[in-house]
């Protein structure tokens, strides 16, 4: 009986392979299943059921394509909103029996209506659960977000606690194996922590050490969650099924680019300190590691595609990050920006200022100056930032029209990284006066507890 | 101005990545084509143009899958019997410039009507050619078969005599690049030797010894060879491009092949030795690294199949070789047969012999016992057995009714190797007493010259 | 904080590497101690200290090497039987900090005197542990052998048995994380699932289900280990540390083998059915997984080898199982059997036999013959074989001469696999007369159930 | 009969294995020796020679280790100034038989006095060598330098052309293997191309177009070659043997930096535009891939380091690159410069100016202001840059005093990658106004050929 977490970076995802007695089940599978297969195969195992604990919005669901390689089944809670072509509808109490290993249904609505957990039982080793995939209900250190039905706000937050407390009676004892862990945009407050146990999370949990429905609901509306706009679209793709990706975009030289126009967006998948040195004009920053949790904000469904990369490699990992989020177009990559350099293109940087230096401007109070903040309101809110302008950086496109063009800008964030992407929207925006505070809150707080 | 030789082993299949400026051209590429674009984008180039130097008929072409995955045209000679789909047909002289590489066009018929071969030049280093990518032409030892056309046998060896001073033409300093090494079903005289030059050649490659043309078409017309019957299938299907290939079988139980039922073709991919030792009943023994040369003959197009493999890797390597020459319907794996024989199930075994033992039976000659000889027919030519009935293996199936099923049949070949496929094809067809010469003509060889 | 198991396969050992903050800790680590170096990296985390939770006596110890690689300091329990030269001791409650990762020592004596456990907590979440490092004091579905010190047989079992109660007090909530998973030779009742928590053993844990510490001891004291002669080995050289492995066998060719002599044991590391068809004369078959099991029976810890393997990947993987458990002293291998029978060597056989055969012979009652059961005395026991003579395969080299031999001997085991090796000391040590009962114990009762 | 090519990037060194009937010769292997194994047992041969062409003074040589890992011998060339421990000399005509392979020495001094060259003959097919290895005798597109020994100028030159002559008296048809590809310290004039044979080269190889002795002799004596002070080093270390390398640095936090105090000099091996954007204070900029390049003429050999790069990866394949070159004292790396910023330390910039600013610089004319061009003097003479101040990077810090402190310096070189080296070497000695031309001589070459 083995158990397998399968981690996607960047999206912080957790899908699971559990199998025994020469069958396994996969839990939450991503687009690229490949990985899935192996495992299968070093453990003597057959696919043989595929669960999704929910209709995943923040990412491409692989059940479908993994379904269609291994001849497996897929099983999907009820009260998808529309009917999920590929998957059979599995109720609570329904169990999937893979040799001593048995899976058992339970409805867990609240952070959707189809969520369901699936307890793990040995039935060769006892009564009680083992472990307990938990979808998004229940994270290490945090719960489920529960904003996406506002109109319903209290009711999920009320049917997320029962649900909940459904789920504590599994006991103390069993391992806990939910489907995001800490740098989710499914939650804020997770656990940097990836193990724990239902025992651990009743006592330390915060979100469970709230002992009444009614104060559980209250803080559950409270909190504030961004929706990036590609949740809608992974919601239908995750009705209907997906293709398979093909993550191996091929190398473009300059005269590629050129040639490509301009309905072609550049996206700069190198480190924020390379994007600021040097880049192709007009590219937009997203580095590598930062793709999945900033694409889907800044770049359209059908928009086409070229990136900028280090090498192979970067670009390769850059297109595998964005086909999991459902962005296939991608025309080709341009390996550094040097060829481009020396071809005698123009190319654009930005500075990176440090705390000195923006204590400095903050002190001069010039009008044509802007501090810029655009890190998260929950964080916004613990750490405020006095006299910075506060735009979330997925909300920067959006929102142009509140910045006047003709103003310098400094953007901040927690470190510098979002403030650099944020510049590099301003700057395909026309912006021409914008440059960045590295080290931004983190370096600023550290300024202050020397000081 | 790189250049890569990808070996696909079994088949002793060579293509070839050569690039220069960015961008690269593919010569007869397999159907598994993830490796060039690995190779591509470890060196920064785009793949903008595909070569076939004949439409293969030992082999599926990735040609049409390549094209669709890095938008690269496909290239073909004339004269192709039909149309290849996917290709634009380039005539001798015609030229493809990669920056200082240019890639020359020549017509070599002979091999088969539309046999190309391809001049490299360094637009940067003088005026000859660098190399040549010589197709089933020429190759290291020996040249191409000309028997596909039996009917025009004088006239095609006659273009291939002419197509050969052609190509010679270019100069003793060229690198040969051929699409076949040893091993190959396309020639038997090949050198093992994986590299040479057209001046190595010119002067020691027996067939380019031969002074004049009708020598020439003397030898080639007397030469024997077999054509599997899976060859006539792999030109039809390159002609219309094919299916990208899912070489990722699944792990299968007892249970499972038990209810598969008798319409599915068991094929055991481990050792001879592992085979002989005890197998599912009706198997066919195909060791992995002999599916290229020998399951074209031996297993329908269309034949659904179960494999019995040591591990995953040899069974996942298997439905690789298997993929490369068309047979993709692989319902799942067996791992080794242990949980076969412990669940009770009857196994078949096959004894090994060795040379006293065969000498002793070739001495007693007694009527209800057969020495089969299952070597090609150079080889029998070359040294042949003494009493023994010679079928090739390949030609065994079609040939069964020579056999006495009553009688009691001892095989042999080179080695023992394909006598163990032999075996399997008899036990499968219900000859009860059959074993093998482990060691034959190569261990009868080592006897004599001790004796 | 991160969490990965290392399961070194065959052995079933696991180590662990936990980390936090950039700091990591490796738990009992193995011999070849790359793959920690390559996690850390890949974590961004330095290896700071290395726990031993007791010598260990069934593997090389890599604690040394890896302190010596990363300059981390090694940590072992007090009351090692002979000072650790490479590590420091530590007692219960010592703490080591890696950011808010908290390690404690927890003195866990019984299994050995030095045995401790480390339980694991995160300061940023909660005071009680999440997870604990058993060592081989606990393990999912059993507990540590009691054996090592037989005068004091119910003393270390009592010793034990507090460790035991110790431990349970950290709370159900607890991930267990032990030393040995299912197929170890350290334990025979562990669970072959891979997961578990202290709440899931305290309530299905067998041993854990004993009431009173006379009623455990009692049970721990009547348990039947067996003791490979290698075990004192490994305790010798884990008290000094080790020099790396270069587990890199050269190919050899027959020349090769024949050249080396008598001197040098040929282990023949295929599967148990290629040994079976055919084999140098005078190898040992040990199976390439079953070697960390049963190779520190058969071969003198000095023995020079040759490796009879399909292939350098198997030959490779040998020869790391036996650099685990300290075999160092590999002149090469040979791939394959089928060079050496084509040269004309000879070549040895073992027919295998079904469960009709064994049946027959068994009524047929020679005393010419005699069925050989070399499963361990907990299997017999368990079920036995009536008319079958039971000697442990890893006893049997010192047990021949209660064989005669002159008789012809079916050796049976569980499945086969056992007897494969047991026929193959038989061969060696001049039994003319020996075949294998495929299938044994398992297709013995499939065919009762059956009739 | 195999032959494979090892590449070792950056180095531009190329090695060889090459095998037939079970055995391979190696020839200049370099440090990191366990790719010869693992191409040798994928080849199922077993390594029994290992050739230098001469002593190598770019590069650390593994032969040493590789003999001792194999058993096979080392061979090298008469001559070596001094005794090479670990090797056997071999003298003109010397032949090694490989089954049917056999490998010739050739002597042939020039490049340095122990130089040989190894002619390749099949003995299966015909009396002419197949191919050729030339150590750094003759390159593709170039010849091997003559000025290692200054007061004997004309005299070695003379022996290179005298070995040239007999080296192509081997035959058009002959393959080139050389010691070096394009981008090699050990020679500037090589072609791009990876493929050649001596047939080629005679017709198109400028040097080998020079008719006479005394013509070669003049241009060879008028050619300018750095010489990087490690190459002494390397002497001296190739004449004793090596230790092997461990390539896996440690992961570093800020607080090891920072405690690991100044005597550490800090190397960032991240892309030049990383550099740029942001960087610890008096880091030397190296590109990972510019290591081999350049880390030889700036760093100590006993010089204790830590590296900042991208990732793990990038830093253990920096390690990797400084120990084939003899550099071994890393003490780590710290990934990124987020860290160290986001603790509120000092950072460093360099700024990128495009060739407008530049243009627009020389005009003012300003005695402040100075243009440094730190590119190779061959370079400088191709295409000189009026109003720039030449010093090659390698003699930077050697020339120092040349420089002004309180000048301000644009550098630039070919594209502006060593010029961001060049304005690390500048930053670290105190410089505080240095900025780095991006794109350098090449845009300025596009800049005038648009104007």
């Amino acid at each position: 009986m083995f158990l397998e977490k399968i981690k996607s970076p960047g999206l912080a995802h957790l899908s699971y392979i559990i199998g025994a007695n020469g069958l396994a089940a996969v839990i939450d599978p991503r687009r690229d299943v490949e990985i899935y297969e192996e495992i299968a195969a070093a453990n003597n195992v057959r696919i043989n059921c595929v669960f999704e604990t929910h209709r995943n919005e923040d990412l491409v669901s692989g059940a479908s394509l993994l379904a269609d390689r291994t001849g497996a089944n897929v099983y999907h809670g009820p009260n998808a909103a529309g009917e999920v072509r590929y998957a059979e509808t599995v109720r609570d109490g329904q169990e999937m029996q893979l040799g001593d290993l048995r899976l058992k249904v339970m409805e867990t609505p609240g952070h959707t209506d189809d969520s369901i957990s699936i307890a793990v039982y040995d039935d060769a080793s006892g009564k009680d659960a083992v472990a307990v995939f938990t979808g998004d209900a229940l994270f290490i250190g945090d719960v489920g977000r529960t904003d996406f039905y506002p109109e319903r706000a209290e009711e999920v937050a009320g049917l997320l606690y029962d649900s909940l407390q459904y789920m504590l009676g599994l006991g103390d004892q069993t391992i806990l194996l939910p489907a995001h862990g800490a740098g989710s945009v499914c939650g804020s407050g997770m656990a940097d922590r990836e193990f724990s146990t239902l025992g651990h999370e009743r006592q330390n949990n915060p979100r469970l050490q709230i002992a009444d429905r009614d104060g559980f609901i209250k803080a559950k509306v409270a909190e504030h969650h961004y929706q990036p706009p590609y949740f809608r679209l992974m919601e239908q793709l995750n009705l209907s099924g997906t293709e398979p990706m093909h993550p191996e975009p091929v190398a473009l030289n300059v005269e590629d680019i050129k040639s490509l126009g301009d309905q072609i967006a550049r996206v700069d998948v190198r480190s924020a300190e390379a994007y600021a040195a040097a880049h192709l004009p007009d590219s937009l920053c997203v580095p590598e590691d930062m793709i999945p949790a900033f694409a889907g904000w800044l770049i359209e469904p059908e928009q086409r595609l070229v990136l900028i990369a280090e090498n192979a490699d970067q670009a390769w990992q850059a297109a595998r990050h964005l086909g999991r989020i459902g962005f296939d177009n991608i025309e080709g990559y341009l390996v550094g920006i040097m060829d481009w350099v020396t071809a005698g293109e123009p190319f654009g940087s930005v500075d990176f200022l440090d705390t000195a230096s923006v204590e400095q401007r903050l002190k001069q109070q010039s009008i044509d100056w802007q501090l810029l903040d655009v890190r998260g309101l929950e964080e916004v809110e613990a750490q405020p930032m006095q006299h910075a302008l506060h735009i979330y950086v997925g909300e920067l496109p959006a929102k142009l029209k509140e910045l006047d063009i003709d103003k310098a800008y400094t953007v901040m964030c927690g470190s510098g990284q979002r403030a650099a992407i944020a510049a590099s929207i301003l700057e395909r925006s026309g912006y021409k006066n914008v440059n960045v505070y590295l080290g931004s809150m983190a370096a600023w707080e550290q300024q202050k507890s020397v000081a």
